[in-house]
């Protein structure tokens, strides 16, 4: 029994690293939506979310196998994309709200 | 365009990270399940995913929120289960076949 104490401690470890992994990225998605938004560029980008996980599989030496790689880098990107949308409509509703401020 | 392709290398950057922990999870997950299967221990553990999920939401400072934390996890939890389930019934046929050429 205490090495499955071992082991879930470890994967509690692992778990804290992953958290923060994803709190970096969809900070990142975030920065690339409002670069995106300035641009006048489209969030979804389909090419770029297949190579994202194409990339991933080229380097999956297991034991997940592709199966699980791309449910869970889908969940990810899926994920990263609603930050990505909610950061770019949540600065279009202050502004929004700062022009309906302004013109009283 | 340059900040994309900054954010863009730093995503890949990230994910190539979060495979490595994705995969180095689901091989403990694959031990936890051959410990479990000797001890015959159930697979599933709802007690136990609630509570990675709970531990979870409270080191959780965003920007992702509790919804997309508790959908990654859950999906991440779902797929070491999937290769928990797979490596002890694997164990098993491998048994059953050798039990049966060991009584032919």
């Amino acid at each position: 029994m205490d090495r499955i104490k071992e082991i879930r401690k470890a994967i509690d470890s692992i778990d804290t690293d992953l958290l923060k992994l994803l709190n970096d990225r969809a900070q990142l998605a975030i920065e690339l939506g409002e670069i995106k938004n300035e641009l006048g560029l489209a969030i979804y980008d389909p090419a770029r979310e297949r190579e994202i996980i194409k990339m991933m599989l080229s380097k999956n030496d297991g034991p997940l196998d592709d199966q699980a790689v791309i449910g869970l880098f889908q969940r990810i990107i899926d994920e990263s994309r609603r930050v990505e949308k909610f950061s770019v409509s949540s600065d279009k509703n202050i502004t929004t709200e700062n022009k309906q401020r302004e013109s009283k």
